[in-house]
């Protein structure tokens, strides 16, 4: 077993494929499963790195295509590496920028090298291939870097996704040459592979083995959440996870709902990441056992109660009626403290699955607690 | 002299009229001179009341014009007041709404017993009097409220100054009575009256004496910093403060620059608020004692260093450069950063006149403080 990783527990006997992990980085030990809450430019919107310690952040996200877009990796490199230009001392996973510009950039042009595209920000002509998006990272001074991949759209044509999962792999090793040459793997720096293949289960399978043998130290399952229903994607993660290593810590890339995270943890994904927990904070929604709940809404204007009950963080000194009056009044202080609530909602959630996994009721315990998420849901969508 | 306020040292010596003081709140003790960040709905724009806390504010202000629109002060009184719906447990001075009406609302009607007007969020009737901002300030808990007054704006002719200032006295002195009969008083809540008088010695005189006659736990110098040029407004305060009671504190109302203060200070002013240090924050623009400076320039983009020396708060642990990046990129954070430290600036600024009043070197210390300052803003300009 590669000593950056420990499997604490499996959770074999309750059924499914959950895992209790340990991931060492370079800035610190991280407990699986984990959410990341995602810094895209820099800072996690609206929260201070001393709000996400105190509501347990342990890793946080950066993005390559945006941090090097503004302010430049080369200026972030000259002032110490990300971690001391954001302020944030614990560990930084950064993403390799593939995914942004297949979402965000125009005029693509995948070559054999490399992808040619225009900035979203200034239409400037740029270009990320391996050799890019490693460089990039390694000025960063990301602890998790991410392989460069090409991300089949869905639905995707057969012919069209093995090209992807081929070009992917042939990135994925070049990325690995450079970081283990460059000396970035042997200073602790983390690489972790992406496993394409979109809805073709053989091509995911193949993807995982062939990206295996190559002893990345994590691996992502990617592909996901790009437009198909919940089950496909399910089934997707489900035609990974089986075929990659299981001393390697697993992560789904842009995920998920609550609901989501947790069955993919018991499909044996160790690490999240998402936007939405920030992005629905900032128009007012909150998240709570009995799921999401819109804090613009009348039926709060009243309310003395914290957002739900059992979440210790600054944010549950205030009213529902004090959330809704900031939301509804577009105060700065309400994106901030409903993005507090809500990463914590995620973070608190991870601990809990941590422990129902160490105590052997993983399987019990998740059916329950997305039963009473998705009938709070349908009750309030009801009324 | 009163026992809800000391003076603990004066500046005769050194030739200014500067004041060192101590005002008891129902909320605790207020250090004078003092600087009074604005919460204008509720908040301190992008900062919570525990950052607050951190950079050392002592009494915040809330808009009572504000509030009565959103969420409505009987909300606010139901939920405890408004130290409990904020979650700030310090002192709170609220205004009358009264500035407000003259500068924000539409169709203004002035009769004798108050102003009619319409929203200028909704366009809904509104009126205030002497009766209905006591009430709403009754109902906020504010530990100290003003009475509600007429601002003549200007420039301002003699006759319709002397008509505002006579109708500023009766509703001063009803405002009074009815925070007598109603206990609030009593209650150790504190109301100030607001001197008014425009550009005329006279009628500023005479205003402060017959309001001083009235026996208010406070005065403020009202009508300026509304367009007049900073000799003029310094004139005004000059001719206001020597006939207000020594032994009570005195407030100008939503002023002012650093300097400004500085020299109010030399008048024998104790307090102030101003929306502009976060105001301006958000737009990228952080104070200095060489002046203000806009981290938006391209010359910050790989600053290493603090905004500036010696303010130890957390926004110092962050570089110019990427306090430059988060205003480039519109972050929220930087808007939260930035009003951390430019709040912090003008709370730091008020501990060291306290020091130098009671040090006796007031005189000397404000002109070279501000000769530093406007030096240091003025070679910006030229360049």
């Amino acid at each position: 077993m590669p000593d950056h990783f420990q499997l604490l527990a499996t959770d074999t006997a309750g059924g499914t494929a959950a895992r209790r992990g340990r991931l060492r980085t370079r800035h610190g030990v991280i407990e699986t499963p984990i959410f990341m809450p995602v810094g895209t430019q820099g800072t996690v919107k609206a929260v201070t790195p001393a709000q996400l310690r105190e509501i347990g952040a342990q890793i946080i996200l950066g993005n390559t295509y945006h941090l090097n877009l503004r302010p430049t990796s080369e200026l972030i490199r000259d002032l110490g590496g990300l971690h001391t230009f954001m302020g944030w001392d614990g560990p930084i996973l950064t993403d390799s920028g593939g995914f942004q510009v297949f979402s965000l950039a125009k005029l693509r042009d995948i070559r054999e090298d490399g992808i040619a595209f225009q900035s979203h920000v200034d239409g400037a002509k740029l270009f990320l291939g391996p050799r890019e998006v490693m460089a990039i990272q390694q000025n960063l001074g990301s602890d998790i870097a991410m392989v460069i991949d090409e991300c089949p759209p869905w639905p995707c044509e057969r012919d069209a996704c093995a090209r992807a999962v081929g070009r992917s792999l042939r990135w994925a090793k070049q990325c690995r040459d450079i970081a283990a040459d460059s000396g970035f793997l042997a200073a602790g720096h983390h690489v972790f592979a992406i496993a394409q293949g979109s809805t073709f289960d053989d091509l995911r399978r193949e993807a995982a083995e062939s990206l295996a043998a190559l002893d990345f130290p994590g691996y992502a399952v990617g592909g996901v959440s790009v437009g198909e229903p919940e089950p496909e994607m399910l089934k997707q993660v489900g035609a990974t996870t089986p075929f990659l290593p299981a001393d390697k810590p697993r992560y789904t890339m842009g995920l998920g709902t609550p609901p989501q995270m947790l069955k993919m943890i018991a499909l044996g994904v160790d690490m999240f990441d998402c936007v939405m927990p920030t992005r629905v904070a900032r128009n007012g929604l909150a998240f709570t056992p009995d799921g999401p709940i819109n804090l613009r809404n009348e039926k709060y204007r009243a309310d003395p109660r914290p957002i739900c009950e059992g979440l210790d963080n600054y944010t549950a000194r205030f009213s529902r009626a004090y959330l809704r009056h900031l939301a509804t009044t577009n105060e700065m202080l309400g994106g901030t403290l409903l993005s507090m609530h809500n990463l914590h909602f995620f973070l608190d959630l991870m601990a809990q699955a941590r422990a129902h996994i160490e105590a052997g009721d993983y399987a019990g315990w998740h059916r329950a607690w997305i039963a009473r998420y998705e009938a709070g849901a349908a009750e309030r969508t009801a009324k």
